[in-house]
């Protein structure tokens, strides 16, 4: 069995950089389960696994595979606990289609800035059938490997998109934009669609004041028992997730 | 400034392991928000901050405070990005009361493992009004670190108990006993209570056989559209959200 030579390691361990990522257009992704996933939509340039996973995936198609043992295997890896495979995927150039926020529900996030929870979220909004998620310019890389293993397969079926949120709401009609804030309306008070943008705000800052003027439908979350004197407050993914889950119940329970 | 003894760093470092962190009853908390909280609820042994931060808190009680300066600061920290204040907290020591359960709606958890999670499980059952969880031995410990950090003080108005589950169930009667299951009714489809408690399982296994097998109400979280068919799953912060917030959404705005 060849071992990955240093070089290959190296380049392997180099994806954890947004700018190699970028110049490559790949991405890391490690672990039976979502490399099992990701193999059936995104091209693979390179695959590194265990005997035993190969022998389990004899039909397996990439540009290069190696054979590796173990301790290979835990060099190249950036995960704490290394599993049997990792394989770098070709990155997906998703193009904008603005028909499909007026007539489906979409997210938009405004600067998340946690890998962990920007994967968190492409998870739920696959859980939800939220198909496509529009991110700000400064919003955390989706290729970063955190956020990769977060999305545990939804990076497969949810679409990614980078653009400027001004200038994207600003050009949709009055396609409702939701948003959840402080001074908003109790959610379950709330007729809520089947289509439009929800945008969930930064981790600690919320949602800049110019997308923030751009909002037509403000939401509130409450919390319980009711009071807004509270100084709790949710976590990005967690509220973004209350909030799909509402959606989705009004549509298909209420 | 008198610099922070290389002991004492030392020993702050060390409250990343339970070991130590059981020994000697305590726990460690970092930032303004999180160490500005904890300070109202738990008695503090020690406390290290800039000069900034000690002259806005002229009336800090800690049984020892040390000035530093940020490198001293970073060196003792366990964050990548160390915060103007950490400190070091006593552990509090509940005893479960049975009668809250009957009373009152709760939490349990049945083995989850990581520690940000449970810290966002705290956090949301913060916001949802839930001030008991009662986790499994082994349930990652309440005072880890990264839990305490993810709570964003959460742990200061929840209290968190350690108790094998089965014996807990079997005491508590006919005091419902709700888990999320992939055969379990429609959650929006169920009246759902005000008391008992809500078992959320391990991250990569779920609810244990015995624990599953005490279930009186058994639970599904839709998908959307509607399939059981779906490999997708939600993670567990983000699953025990959504049941908590349907359950506060019957009990107030049903």
């Amino acid at each position: 069995m060849p071992a990955l030579s240093k070089n290959r390691i190296k380049y392997i361990r180099s994806l954890d950089l947004k700018k190699i990522r970028k110049e490559e257009k790949v991405f890391l992704a490690e672990g039976p389960k979502l490399v099992g996933d990701l193999l059936e939509y995104f091209p693979c340039s390179f695959l590194a696994a265990t005997t035993s996973w190969l022998q389990g995936h004899p039909f397996v198609q990439a540009d290069e595979i190696a054979e590796v043992n173990a301790e290979d295997l835990s060099r190249a890896s950036l995960l704490k606990t290394p599993q049997q495979v990792l394989a770098i995927f070709r990155q997906s150039d998703y193009e904008l289609d603005k028909s499909i926020i007026k007539d489906s529900l979409c997210l938009a996030l405004d600067d998340i800035q946690d890998p962990g929870n920007l994967g968190t979220i492409i998870r739920l909004a696959d859980w939800f059938g939220i198909e496509h998620i529009i991110c700000s310019p400064n919003t955390v890389d989706v290729y970063n490997p955190k956020t990769i293993q977060a999305t545990m397969g939804g990076i497969a079926r949810v679409k990614v998109y980078y653009t400027p949120l001004p200038d994207l709401i600003k050009s949709l009609g009055d396609t409702p934009i939701y948003g959840t804030l402080l001074n908003g309306d109790n959610m379950y008070s709330q007729r809520l669609s089947r289509n439009g943008l929800i945008i969930m705000g930064n981790e600690g800052n919320g949602i800049s004041k110019e997308v923030e003027s751009l909002i037509t439908r403000k939401l509130y979350i409450p919390n319980y028992p009711q009071s807004r004197e509270t100084s709790e407050s949710l976590n990005v993914a967690i509220a973004t997730a209350v909030v799909c889950a509402e959606f989705r119940r009004q549509a298909a329970w209420k």
